[in-house]
């Protein structure tokens, strides 16, 4: 298994003297993704001008791509489409949700979920009016909380600040017990860990690429709709590319078949055929190797800080199966020391109020960066004196 | 002005042998693309990872670029933003004009609207429920149907077929007359002819850049506000990166200053860079000189094919006032016209039934260019025996 990321790690370009475990916030540069862009620029844009929509392939890229991912996140073939931003397909996906189960109006989700899926469906309650209602309760609640006037559960699998993963398979079949239908977002899923949509009877996720699938910065989203939905619904952002006949031009709307109805608007070709390229990357890559590979390495980070930074508090689930592919350490000056941690080239970032995260991305993270990482860490808490127990006494009443 | 279009047509990388016609469809790669696209590539995110969003001004871009679009199209400073698709931003205008005329619930378009345009508003209706709904009437009748229960009237400036000009001044009045607001789709203007959406009174206006702004397949799309309504509405797309502070990660939607609040998700950096790099030709272009050869340009076609081509019959308004930078002429074989045009590398398009559309984009198009088209179209009109003049019989009563 080491020999794969060996090998994967090759195929990245890194900066020379840093160490990035911010992979879960932007993903790093494949080698092979500047000549791809290139190529799209000068070869098929340039070129091939207005045909390049036929003759390059780009009408055809957010399925051809949807696919690609959807082998990694579980989904059944031509039930993953590309396009637009994840708070978009949020939108897209719960509005959709909702319409398939008429006389419910509440959407459930957690204080643990992205702040702009919730902003989202805030936007939908409000537009829909008539009663709609976000709900919202703490991420360990969402399980009892699921009651027979639910509409939709929308969660994010995994929490952006703590690492804490929501069981996926005891959710949907818990929310569709209670006749609900979920909205996953994936954002810290896809590329992070085995994702089996189509397994776990899902009924909708959405999710973004520019974290760990390395699509470069606003990176183009995607959405799955499980095929039993996916001819049920008219979209709320029902725009022409999603149309059943889009160069017909017609005035009256026409979903087009299944997953081609969440299509919206002229897709970005630059942001996708950067997105190809990492796929490349991705195509060979086996999720369970991920997956054992960034608990060998989320683990060994764990202890490394535990037995060398007494004041730094574990914010992430100790238990690896409960965990994503991040891990969060907690400290009163937490912002400080994400700071003093980036100028010694150890990237990760900081979410208030106290929270340092580190993302794991075994396709280009080592062992010896983590050790190089705990190392740095270390360092600066005994330098900087954030290792007197004072702190260790106020992270704990935090 | 002729020099300035000389310098202009410089700046871009034509193939050899191509009469490009189909700006206002997908416009043409300037020669600065590629080098600024790879810079954003290699430089920014290879180098910069995550603190690119800081360090090369990503997060800025929106609204950087956004006022440099603003003063094509007559907009304030810090009235526009960039993001999305043009189809949602159509979606978020729409919501946000009708929120500021409760009590009404009609939207008036045209049937010469672009399709998508229609199929948003059809989808935001329906969203609304509760006796919304979208009236559409022939172009020539927007004016009349303005009536005391409209909410907003939504048109294209410029319609996609014809080439044929809505009066926006004038359209604004009447319909602010009748307590209406009024959303434009720019599509076909910015960067096609002067817009001066701050002296007619605009309210709410929209547009791609991948046409007449040459930002690439997929290029992203800009929203303006008037001042006056910028602070009123709270988005029904209400993304995080239109927050009031994105990054205090609030679990309540409160929204940004002004514009700021039409953003949504993470913006497209590769194809905001694309754009960038195109709106620095734009800068140092006065859109009245834009105008000008534009109507140089059409009138120089619209004589040259009349007096050649007999059976070719106008689509687009004979008067340049009424019209933007297309020519359209009918054809009842207008489909394999434009097929054999293209084969001859003159490159238009085909919108059915019978449309042969011609976009005149003076930054790269010259008047040999013309020339060039009418030879080409007047040579296959009578090698193929399309002029024969029973296409004129049938011509006339399509």
């Amino acid at each position: 298994m080491s020999e794969i990321f060996d090998e994967t790690r090759a195929l990245f370009d890194l900066p020379e003297g840093i160490i990035y475990l911010d992979g879960n916030s932007l993903g790093p540069l494949p080698r092979a993704t500047a000549g791809r862009v290139a190529s799209c620029v000068t070869e098929e844009w340039g070129k091939l001008l207005i045909t390049g929509w036929n003759r390059a392939g780009w009408m055809e890229m957010p399925r051809r791509i949807g696919d690609r991912i959807g082998r990694l996140i579980g989904a059944e073939p031509g039930t993953v489409v590309m396009g637009d931003t994840l708070s978009i397909k949020v939108y897209q996906a719960l509005a959709s949700a909702l319409e398939l189960r008429p006389g419910r109006r509440v959407i459930l989700s957690d204080t643990g979920n992205f702040p702009s899926d919730l902003y989202m469906a805030d936007g939908l309650v409000r537009t829909l009016g008539d009663g709609y209602a976000l709900r919202t309760v703490a991420p360990e609640d969402v399980e009892a909380a699921i009651t027979p006037d639910l509409a939709v559960l929308m969660v994010t699998e995994v929490d952006y600040r703590t690492g804490r993963r929501h069981d996926m398979a005891r959710l949907i079949e818990k929310a569709h017990g209670a006749g609900a239908l979920v909205v996953w977002d994936l954002a810290h899923s896809a590329g992070a860990l085995p994702v089996d949509l189509a397994g776990a009877g899902a009924d909708f996720a959405v999710g973004c690429t520019y974290k760990y699938l390395n699509s470069g910065p606003g990176g183009p989203a995607f959405i799955y709709v499980a095929p039993r939905h996916a001819d049920k619904v008219r979209p709320a952002l029902s725009g022409w590319l999603g149309h059943q006949a889009p160069f017909a031009f017609d005035l009256d709307y026409r979903p087009g078949d299944g997953i081609e109805r969440m299509r919206v608007g002229t897709p970005p070709i630059l942001q996708l055929a950067a997105l190809e390229a990492s796929l490349d990357i991705w195509d060979r890559i086996d999720m369970h190797d991920v997956r054992a590979r960034s608990v060998e390495l989320c683990e060994a980070f764990i202890a490394g800080v535990e037995a060398t930074c007494p004041t730094l508090t574990l914010g992430s689930p100790r238990n690896p199966d409960e965990r994503g592919s991040q891990v969060s350490f907690r400290h009163p000056e937490g912002y400080a020391i994400m700071q003093a941690l980036i100028a010694r080239g150890v990237i990760g970032d900081f979410r208030a109020p106290d929270t340092l995260r580190f993302g794991f991305t075994p396709l280009y993270t080592t062992l010896a960066d983590v050790e190089g990482a705990v190392m740095a860490l270390s360092g600066i808490m005994a330098t900087d004196g954030w290792d007197r127990p004072e702190f260790k006494a106020r992270a704990k009443v935090t």
